[in-house]
């Protein structure tokens, strides 16, 4: 992917289960940055809300004629062709409904969809800590979790537009890996919040800290996995979890190690925080008009 | 991957821990097939008869001026840059040793090098159950577990060479996939010879049978894995134990659809046995030469 998109303006959204981000951005560069609460009382509201805020985004500095398209990530499965959302377990309002076709209508410029999890392994490749290398995986560390790769420089979406569901891999031959890790293992550790969890290990309760370290464990496990398939260069952790890495990222990458098969991966693998926070998924989404 | 090595007279050899395979290659079908049993006495005895069956599958109908070009696979962790064998388990006498250099010398042609589970893939992909897809997996089932993955027509190769490991991705949060499944997977339930198991289930022992199912259960988990990550076409299975799959490819495939999270992948995913056999992996290096 080299960058070719100058002087065009381009929206990127990202649809996640709690709030909806949007970017305006041209020559690699966000100009203008915009988030709501994602609207879930009925798909009617959802997208009065989304249209009022992509054009809200467009019309300073740039206006709706100067658009020349919308990149939109959306957490969920998506049908990339089609353009429709299969299931968005956090947003349930939007299955099954055409989110291309839709803006296509609405906004009369070129669409581009893709998953939350791709648009931020994007955003992180392009601009952020991915940059300069070749072979990296992205992972969105949140609810549930979710993984984007890049091989060779080029996004792999797989045969049907579904690789990447990481989070779905069995780790204890019952249970998956957004189960035992990302907030659904706290929540089975007894932390209905992650931010509960985090908060008390940041005062010293020592439970939390144990769940912590239970998490990274999985976590660590699962990440072994990916890299005894891929062989990365690197590992970008983004999603709501990854701010608190301190509490997990020295734990996991022990565990890494430990779990690595081949010395050459173990030696040379980096693991790293995406550098780009929320506005990740939105530039990623963006980033697919980059060719 | 398009096929041009039109009128050249390529050997492919693919060395394990029981058997190496030598082929006589050319416009894309195998001229001639020698097989001996691997040297394990000493590095000086295996090379010593490496060079001998090299000698004798060029002699005719090529003679050794119209040899192109040697593909070899090896059963091992490999420095392909260098040409190194860094760590092959079950030919412990080849490690650290510098095979492309050697057989650069003793030939005097371009030398090409890679592990057996991608050659495997490789050769099925051009030639074999993987023709006409894009995006495979094929996976070696033996003593060991092995992986080699095409996306988008290409070999992944990982950032060390590495990629395709999938034999060493922890299921149980302890044990890997090749100590679950696989010969290993066998053994850990009681049978030190998977051709035994074979023999038993075969004559009806139930216990036998069981052991197959478990061996299912693992192998159909750990394919699931590898479709949730990559969302390939199809997975091609070989290796030594492959001829047993009437024992285990139907509870596999049945464990498989289970543990895949996309329907699209669900519906579309195919299990296919490898067609090429023995000779696989050595047609598979010999099709290193195929651009």
């Amino acid at each position: 992917m080299a960058i070719t998109l100058e002087n065009k303006y381009i929206v990127g959204i990202d649809i996640g289960g709690t709030k909806i981000n949007t970017v305006l951005f041209k020559d690699g560069k966000v100009l203008k940055n915009i988030k709501i609460k994602t609207p879930q009382k009925s798909q009617k509201e959802f997208l009065n809300k989304l249209e009022i805020l992509i054009n809200e985004i467009i019309i300073k500095p740039a206006g709706k004629k100067e658009l020349s398209g919308i990149g939109c990530g959306v957490a969920g499965v998506l049908d990339l062709k089609k353009g429709i959302i299969l299931n968005a377990p956090n947003i349930k309002i939007l299955n099954n409904f055409n989110i291309k076709n839709w803006l296509c209508e609405k906004f009369n410029c070129e669409i581009k969809i893709d998953n939350d999890a791709r648009s931020f392994t994007r955003a992180e490749y392009l601009f952020g800590a991915g940059r300069g290398y070749k072979n990296i995986v992205g992972i969105t560390l949140g609810t549930g979790i979710g993984g984007g790769i890049i091989m060779n420089g080029e996004i792999v979406y797989g045969s049907n537009g579904l690789a990447g569901e990481v989070g779905h891999m069995t780790l204890n031959l019952k249970e998956d890996f957004e189960n035992l890790s990302g907030v659904k293992g706290l929540r089975r550790l007894g932390y209905a919040s992650s931010l509960k969890a985090y908060q008390l290990a940041e005062s010293g309760d020592k439970k939390a800290k144990r769940a912590f370290e239970e998490f990274s464990r999985h976590l660590g496990i699962g990440l072994a996995n990916i890299i005894n398939i891929l062989d990365p260069e690197a590992i970008i952790i983004g999603g709501g979890l990854s701010g608190a890495y301190k509490f997990f990222l020295p734990a996991t990458k022990k565990i890494i190690t430990k779990f690595i098969f081949s010395p050459g991966s173990r030696k040379n693998i980096k693991i790293f925080i995406g550098k780009l926070n929320g506005n990740a998924g939105a530039i990623g989404a963006a980033a697919l008009f980059i060719k």
